[in-house]
């Protein structure tokens, strides 16, 4: 079974601290690399883990602030003296294109390679990305600024056909295609097997959601029901609810109520303020609610 | 004495290493605090290594590649969450104000404080910043693009009076600011007594000089004459030249050689390749022409 792997390399918020840099992280599947945020020092972190890029190509940008994307350019600039050829997509709200062209132009001359933005419109929930393997769905969270998750999903696979069956049934090499999709089979004498008979389930395909930032709201349910994992800030604890509301965060009850609701499979917490040193805490409150919730650190690895 | 203390953010140049991030360093004399450079990470140094902002209102900017200056809009941000209300003065070469406006205007709205962009002409030496204990002056180096030096110099000082001739002679209190700047002393029986009786010499004013980037070039060591600190980038080793001259950067060898012609009192190098894991080989190098050269290092500090 092809395996997700989910690379923390921010685990703060808008105030970095020695523990915890700015939100970014990269999930890696079916041999693609997509980078979601890109906080400043994004490019230090990449390094410092690691992280092969030569695979990125796209990068998901989830709202304006900058603690969110103030890491792009110079990622870029960097990407570009390690000699990078492979394009880069940005999907991004509109306006990042005007605000980053003239620095990119500046910065960034002669690139060896192209950078195209790929504006999605953060009111409604749309189709943003997707090749043979998977697709990524934009939703809108709720936040000071318009702000969306994202909700990564592998097509549905095909179904596993039973080797010996194929050969009791004589099926031709040709048709096993087919069959793997669904087909039935006929065999030369006419009669019918029904692919049930020939194959069984095919492997679930994986989802991850990302929603950072945003306040409580259970109206992205729907987008996230039953995820393999899901990130989900936790800025606050609960007895800084106040703070949470004001600033339109999560606290990690409510991160934990999210995803207990949805029915996900896992839960990641992040994005923790600054005030607190150790995630412990955020970690218990939301483990009281959801049992399997892990928390996210700087070079973290999660493999789902 | 006075002490003017040094603390480096960023020792590595264009590509941050694990050691050594961009390129930031400030300088703290008389109670303020000047910051020169703020490459990507600025910030996460500042929190890093308890950086006090609260006295920093001067950046200057050498010249505008990204690794010089990605930090500065986060910087500002950080700042402005954290409650500052001091005004913040950016001295930079005049293109920058309109690339960063922008973003400073979409990402750091409502800020608590004021930003000025003080621009200076990239092309001449000129006084760009003074006040009652200091004075800044650019000066052109030589790069592939646009690059200045600095020379952070205090002004004169006033000489050291003598108390016990000042006894002797029943100077009145108030001519002792005068002859503190060197006027003589007249007596009630008009005998003129010479300044160099009642006084010392001052305390010399301390000077540093900041070049980086720039290739080997002596223009401007008149500037940087006898200054009692000297941070000249050595981006290679000798051994790399065809990559300095490339690149339009300076050998270990060639800053320490600018150093010693220049009659300064310390040299520090810094702004190394990625290339190289460890300084040792770079300030070998340098010493063997200039045996007072240290080597920067981020959260490094020097006194002198």
């Amino acid at each position: 079974m092809e395996k997700v792997q989910l690379q923390i390399l921010g685990a703060g918020s808008a105030v970095p601290t020695k523990k915890f840099s700015h939100p970014s992280q990269v999930l890696s599947l079916r041999e693609k690399v997509f980078m979601i945020d890109c906080g400043e020092g994004t490019q230090h972190q990449v390094r410092r883990f690691g992280v092969r890029v030569s695979r990125l190509n796209h990068i998901f940008i989830s709202h304006l602030h900058g603690d969110h994307c103030f890491g792009l350019v110079g990622l870029l600039s960097t990407l570009d003296t390690q000699g990078r050829t492979g394009d880069v997509y940005i999907h991004s709200h509109p306006e990042l294109e005007a605000l980053l062209r003239p620095m990119i132009a500046f910065f960034c001359k002669g690139l060896s390679f192209n950078i195209y933005f790929e504006p999605f419109s953060p009111g409604v929930s749309e189709e943003i990305y997707s090749d043979r393997s998977l697709s990524v769905r934009s939703f809108p969270l709720k936040h000071s600024v318009k702000s969306s998750g994202f909700l990564f999903k592998e097509h549905e696979k095909e179904r596993h056909i039973k080797p010996e069956l194929i050969k009791y049934f004589n099926v031709p090499v040709a048709q096993i295609p087919l069959i793997k999709r669904g087909a039935d089979f006929t065999t030369e004498d006419g009669e019918v097997i029904p692919n049930y008979q020939l194959t069984s389930a095919p492997t679930p395909p994986k989802s991850y959601a990302y929603c950072s930032d945003t306040a409580y709201t259970e109206k992205f349910l729907d987008h996230i029901a039953g995820v393999d994992c899901l990130f989900h800030e936790a800025t606050f604890v609960q007895k800084d609810l106040p703070a949470a509301k004001k600033t339109m965060h999560s606290t990690a009850l409510q991160a934990a109520t999210i995803a207990k609701m949805a029915g996900v499979k896992q839960l990641i917490i992040g994005h923790y303020s600054a005030r607190y040193d150790d995630p412990a805490e955020l970690l218990a409150e939301a483990k009281s609610i959801f049992e399997p919730t892990d928390f996210a650190a700087d070079g973290k690895l999660f493999t789902f």
